[in-house]
């Protein structure tokens, strides 16, 4: 069904602080070279690419995001980017989208694609694309592509869904979505991960446009009058109205806001390779390494070191006596950080901000 | 007897890969500020000054350190600079430097120092200076200052002495040398330090020219020859002569070739606050350390992070959960390194001298 009619939603505004000090305010994860040569965000569009054609392409992004953005993609039309008014969180962003679309074919197949996920298997993760717009096309479904959890992790929403309910809609399998649940505690995703019926929400949708519409207003609808504002803004082309339009839409995730409360989703089998690349340590599983478990960008001399991860190219780094650490050098700050801890790296962060000597860093 | 003639011998010429990567093959360990905000060789000469003026200085080092000791030292004269014409070890070199000035005066008191210790008390420092100088005058002595040992080291060599049979001179305690012993290992260092009757060997001596002479003739007379011809050659000028003179020298240190055979060797307490500053982690006790005894040249923000050595100047540093680590950022490259493996960090040398793109690192 790669014939349909895909619209790709890329979320390009993502932000964050896990990946400093390489990742900056001015510098999201989406831009970073991390996960391979090229910035996570060209991967994402690149991997679209043989089902979605540029002009089928949409960024959303804040304004100086989608400046950065333009320069990194600089055969997208002018058009292809859609810029938040205001960093709300997903509902509002992807109604935006949405709607942008939906005027212009209520039948279209919109793809919500964050821009700074990895995903190994191109060729399965456009099989499962295809095959998510045709269900979702076919059975009116919002769709939802669900990981097969690999560990018991703590850092993901799940989706439970009934193993023995699974059909095949072109190649792939898809199973009825039961309940969305939170980031569990570790007993919880132990337990989830045991049962065989919990997928981690990968935070990709698929939806037709209007059914994306008419599942707001059945489900959701302290977002509908947002919704109508936001089309009513597109139609006039007043940019004042689109900014109050957004800013009258619930904070909310899209989780949180349509996806927790809607009947009729289907939970797509992401068995593509897929990670979030959520922080330093989960590059020490994608990037190659050495027989101590060494990953390293730059040149790097191990002396009785394992399990370590180093960013510092075109420097030298030597590592003498240590493990499981995460060493960045970026030029201007450098992070040495248990591996196990790279989640405090944001509490750093944090205390960068409140103060002004440091700001630079951030 | 501060009035007495004392000629200083600082012996620049120290090499050493111990601060990599911060210390380099041009850049060793005297001309690095790590010990201070100056050179350790600038600290060494300033030390010595009320008691030696620049003109009864001669800094030994080969002809690549002696260029940079004179643009550090740009008030030392021409003459006060004495170019190794190979490298030898400490005996040809304090052969040479002491025949210079027994050509000028055999009664002369040479102080040998190296320009690459510590020393927290200078003014006790040059308490015990002149009164070595003066028991070396007096007794025809061969005087080396003594360190009161503070832990069981196995990186020092040891002097034996008898507690009980020390005497003042000019308010310091001077013992009679019994045995000089090599590097001990763990076991047999805890006794010396034990039995009081130990000093570290600091590698400062001080003799008079002619007794110096008179010594080598009776305890090294392997040594006389090369003696001979190096007083031979410094008469005639002649460049080439010396450098011959040189070669035939015994390329052994000065205990080895020396110190450890004499007779007439006293001990001076050298109780001034000495440090070799050996590795990066003897600076975890020189510099001021938080309370979570991290010490850091640089802006350094620590979580949950202790014992850690950072040199990052200019430049932001940030530490998560990480324990006793010695972290270096010299630019282009970057050295991280547990803090009890930092004698170490010389393999990691040795490894980039093989490999003919690493040598600009070295």
């Amino acid at each position: 069904m790669n014939g349909r009619d895909i619209r790709a939603v890329i979320l390009a505004g993502g932000r964050g602080t896990r990946f400093w000090p390489l990742g900056r305010e001015a510098r999201p994860k989406q831009f970073l070279r991390i996960a391979g040569p090229d910035p996570m965000l060209l991967d994402t569009v690149r991997r679209l690419r043989p089902l979605v054609p540029p002009r089928r392409m949409t960024l959303v992004a804040d304004a100086a995001q989608t400046k950065k953005a333009r320069e990194l993609l600089p055969r997208l039309g002018r058009e292809a980017f859609l810029v938040e008014p205001e960093a709300r969180n997903t509902a509002p962003a992807l109604m935006l989208a949405t709607a942008r679309i939906w005027l212009e074919d209520p039948d279209a197949v919109v793809a919500v694609l964050p821009a700074d996920h990895l995903i190994r298997d191109k060729i399965r993760f456009r099989r499962v694309l295809g095959a998510a717009a045709e269900a979702a096309a076919r059975e009116d479904a919002l769709v939802v592509f669900g990981i097969p959890p690999t560990y018991p992790a703590t850092g993901f929403g799940y989706i439970r869904h009934d193993r023995s309910k699974g059909r095949r809609i072109g190649g792939v399998v898809f199973y009825p979505a039961e309940a969305f649940k939170e980031k569990p505690n570790l007993a919880l995703a132990d337990e989830y991960l045991a049962s065989g019926d919990y997928a981690w929400n990968s935070g990709m949708f698929v939806w037709r446009a209007g059914v994306f519409a008419a599942k707001l207003e059945r489900y959701a609808p302290e977002c509908v009058p947002a919704w109508n504002a936001m089309i009513e803004a597109l139609r006039s082309g007043s940019a004042a109205k689109l900014r109050a339009a957004f800013a009258s839409a619930p904070a909310l995730s899209i989780d949180y806001a349509l996806m927790e409360k809607a009947r009729g989703i289907l939970v797509a089998d992401g068995d593509f390779g897929w990670s979030d690349v959520g922080a330093w340590s989960t590059l020490l599983e994608i990037w190659p390494r050495d027989k101590r478990g060494n990953a390293a960008r730059g040149e790097t001399l191990a002396l009785d070191a394992s399990g370590c991860l180093v960013w510092n190219p075109g420097r030298l780094t030597a590592l003498v006596g240590v493990r499981d650490l995460i060493v960045v050098d970026a030029g201007d700050a450098l992070l040495v950080c248990d591996a196990a801890m790279d989640q405090r790296v944001k509490e750093i962060v944090e205390g960068l901000k409140k103060r002004k000597k440091y700001r630079k860093y951030v």
